[in-house]
């Protein structure tokens, strides 16, 4: 049997939050579920190798909603006529909260993971990509949470291991989407890179 | 005044490709424009410092609805609500075809623009990443080809200058969405990274 650092049997899970975040005046809410949050997001977590991606809402139609359309596509006719999406979407678990998503992955990984949020502004207790991938590397779980609307309410950054640095170029704008912000973080932390291919 | 290596002025337009590109059967078709893929690139685009996101389509019933959601952000309704929404999507140019785009950035750069496909399976002429964002910091002006649907035509990528690596990580899977895959390449061109802060 390989050990970790030669197979590194990578134990990464997201969970998009769509409760508790914050609307565009600070305040605490909770956002719709949106169709191409859960393609787009499971697409890039299936490329990259992540186990589960957990859809968080507290809202039973939207469980329903986000139901129909994984069912869609997995078992659905969108399964028929698109099995990589299929695949792709097979990785989404919806569930109620993220009390819920945490204590899931915790069962499935045998330990609590590491779990980090992302955020566009920079928090205190930051931990750099360079030293998460290697962790995860080494075999070590870890949740990403991303957050919905505008971002991850300020009662569940407090609650994180680590925060990841937020995403930037040179411009000093950093509005990206959490589909683009999530599929960025997955391939700086999963990706192969140009100088691991050679 | 600051040298091109102190202040590299990066000079990098992208462009989303709706004919000629790829059905599901390899046939050459015009796609339809999509509203997140015009919203995510642009957001992507203005983090990462993009002069101008080229929106290419033939059809003109699609050039007046790209024109019409772009206007509502960049002048209507929009931009009161959301300054920075308008602020990214103000980058959007919407254009008839590939070589309307190309003339575009020539004149703006004031010299042809290296042409760089993207595509999710490996090409003769494959430009490394780390290659490729050195010659940018370096002040070269390139052009960032993205298909919709399944891929640029291997008409079109015939004609480009070199081809990016596909993105992947471990699993073989790589089936990103064209939203996904510009950011993610966006960010390994341009992103300041771990390393690159400390």
């Amino acid at each position: 049997m390989l050990r970790k650092t030669e197979n590194p049997g990578v134990q990464v899970d997201v969970a998009l939050v769509h409760y508790p975040v914050n609307n565009r005046n600070g305040e605490t809410i909770g956002s719709a579920v949106t169709n191409l949050d859960l393609h787009d997001i499971a697409r890039a977590g299936k490329t990259y190798g992540v186990g589960t991606y957990w859809v968080i809402t507290p809202f039973k139609e939207q469980q329903e909603l986000a139901g129909q359309i994984v069912g869609h596509w997995t078992h659905g006719y969108g399964a028929v006529v698109n099995p990589d999406r299929s695949s792709a979407l097979s990785i989404i678990s919806v569930c109620a909260s993220y009390a819920d998503a945490l204590s899931g992955a915790t069962k499935k990984f045998g330990e609590k993971p590491l779990v980090l949020a992302t955020c566009a502004n920079m928090q205190d207790n930051t931990l750099e990509y360079a030293k998460i991938r290697e962790r995860i590397w080494y075999g070590e779980p870890v949740l990403l949470l991303f957050g919905t609307a505008w971002g991850l309410s300020s009662d569940m950054l407090a609650t994180v291991d680590g925060v990841l640095p937020p995403l930037c170029g040179s411009t000093g704008f950093n509005h990206l989407s959490v589909r683009s912000a999530a599929s960025i973080i997955l391939d700086r932390l999963l990706g192969v890179h140009d100088s691991v291919e050679s």
